[in-house]
């Protein structure tokens, strides 16, 4: 049945992971690279040529259709270029253009890490069935995307559903994106510890001053550390509620290390929700935590290729 | 050539408008009644009756092939209910039903006006021809509808783009739909008028508190008047970065009474607009006023139900 194989790569600041996946979501192969993020574009291209080749030398390669590429964002996939905030050498760089060389005839899709991790979640996760979903990460930044009538929804970019940079706090912080009071900004990982430090949170012996160990405190009752998650969770369901106002989702899925806090987000987070979905169309709003791990990146990216590819006979349910 | 033509009714707090309308947006049947908004649900149901008497009555009805209605909302299209703030007598009333009861045959399509209003700008107006749209009405209230790949995004509901109820203050004041900080909070006429006030705005000889008088004064020199529609555009364009950061659209078209004030809200809301729609994919967003005036509530109900009909014959160009 599964005749075809999709290639995928995500690439992000800190690894370069490849695949080859089949119909049913399996890697058949795996690779992964660390990302030289502090060096020139070339240097990084480089080490993305060394993931290919290790999938182009797999035997399972004659197989593969399509080949997925989900990049840290921005990226630009009506241009082919990415321009990764934690990849400096890498502005406007031609990586669809790099890709195919290396990948012969197939077509290759660029879609933004957000829009992959959700193509995962839609295809064999968290939002498998859901019609209209946000998918998010939120981690060292916040990221997303969405299901719209059914289909992954890149947007013309590949950038659809960028949660994190969206205003919520029109007043608010500076953001380094360079607006004010966005969801990332009060919301990801470094957020959530800046603000309990400053708040009076004390880090334990061993001076982890990480939100997982802001998170280890709110479940030990600490209050500042709990507020510093509620405070998120409050930027969370503002945010995941303008979504569901604009594009009418009916579930929210979140992945990535905060949302590993478990409850101590998710409790305050479906608390908020009901106080910023009011209107009768997203009162049922459901959030519920991603699925997928840390494949989701890699398997997401080749189910965004396969469908938009229109290669239905690799994926028969997207 | 345009052998068919679509019904259409427009249902307000304060009117309700018929029409039949042709494939080139042409209305060659019109009807208006006022809305008896403080009577029971049948009573408002009877005033529908007659407008769409009106319509059956005419020549041109034999022609009519699908029936299209934009109600204020919210609306509820998978039910074919609407439950407008403004009409008390109409709570999850089944008004498709009724409807259908007058119309025969023919498919009856609900939508918001918000998506009623963004149908006939995509199909005539100032969104016409782009691929990824948000329509606009800033007026007593804020509502809105999506184009997305070049086709209408009502959502499963028929209510969404509405921007008026997403918060981009969200420790912000108290709003009637029970979130805070909503765009509608923050940039309608009354809440213009109301902020005016409140800052020591003082009105004319006649007493006019308007939103209007505000913008008069404001086009006088009036530096209170001035920040309330600054304040007023700089919440818009949080939501208006916000939509286009999560869907990617190209496009904002601002219709209303509002928008009427021009460049007093126009000039602030694109440097706004500049302070939020940082990210590169969303940089050439561009603002633009809605060129279909109050006709664009019952020729987009028509273009809305032409096209989820896909009565293409009638609108060769959706």
């Amino acid at each position: 049945m599964h005749t075809y194989l999709s290639a995928a790569l995500d690439i992000g600041g800190t690894k370069i992971a490849g695949a080859l996946v089949d119909g049913t979501g399996r890697m058949t192969a795996r690779v992964t690279r660390p990302t030289p993020a502090d060096k020139d574009g070339a240097t990084v291209m480089r080490a993305v040529a060394e993931v290919v080749g290790e999938l182009t030398a797999d035997p399972g390669w004659a197989r593969v259709a399509t080949v997925g590429i989900g990049s840290a964002g921005p990226v630009d996939a009506s241009a082919g270029t990415v321009s990764p905030v934690n990849i400096p050498g890498w502005r406007d760089f031609p990586l669809v253009a790099g890709v195919r060389e290396l990948v012969g005839e197939r077509p290759v899709v660029l879609v933004g890490d957000g829009v992959a991790m959700t193509a995962a979640e839609h295809w064999q996760g968290a939002a498998r069935g859901r019609a209209n979903a946000l998918c998010m990460v939120v981690s060292t930044g916040v990221g997303g995307g969405l299901v719209l009538n059914g289909q992954l929804h890149p947007g013309p970019t590949g950038n659809a559903g960028h949660i994190g940079h969206i205003s919520v706090d029109l007043d608010g912080d500076l953001c380094p994106c360079g607006a004010r009071g966005c969801v990332e900004r009060i919301a990801s990982g470094p957020n959530i510890a800046r603000r309990a430090l400053a708040n009076g949170w004390q880090p334990g012996p061993d001076g982890d001053v990480s939100a997982a160990a802001v998170g280890a405190a709110a479940r030990a009752g600490d209050p500042v550390a709990l507020r510093s998650f509620e405070r998120a969770a409050q930027a969370l369901a503002a945010g995941i509620a303008a979504t569901a106002t604009l594009v009418e989702i009916e579930i929210a899925v979140i992945g990535g290390g905060v949302a590993g806090a478990g409850d101590i987000l998710f409790t305050p987070l479906r608390a908020a929700l009901r106080d910023y979905a009011k209107l009768s169309f997203v009162a049922d709003l459901t959030v519920v935590p991603a699925q997928m791990g840390t494949d989701a990146g890699v398997v997401g990216a080749a189910a965004a290729a396969a469908q938009q590819s229109r290669l239905e006979a690799f994926l028969p349910t997207l």
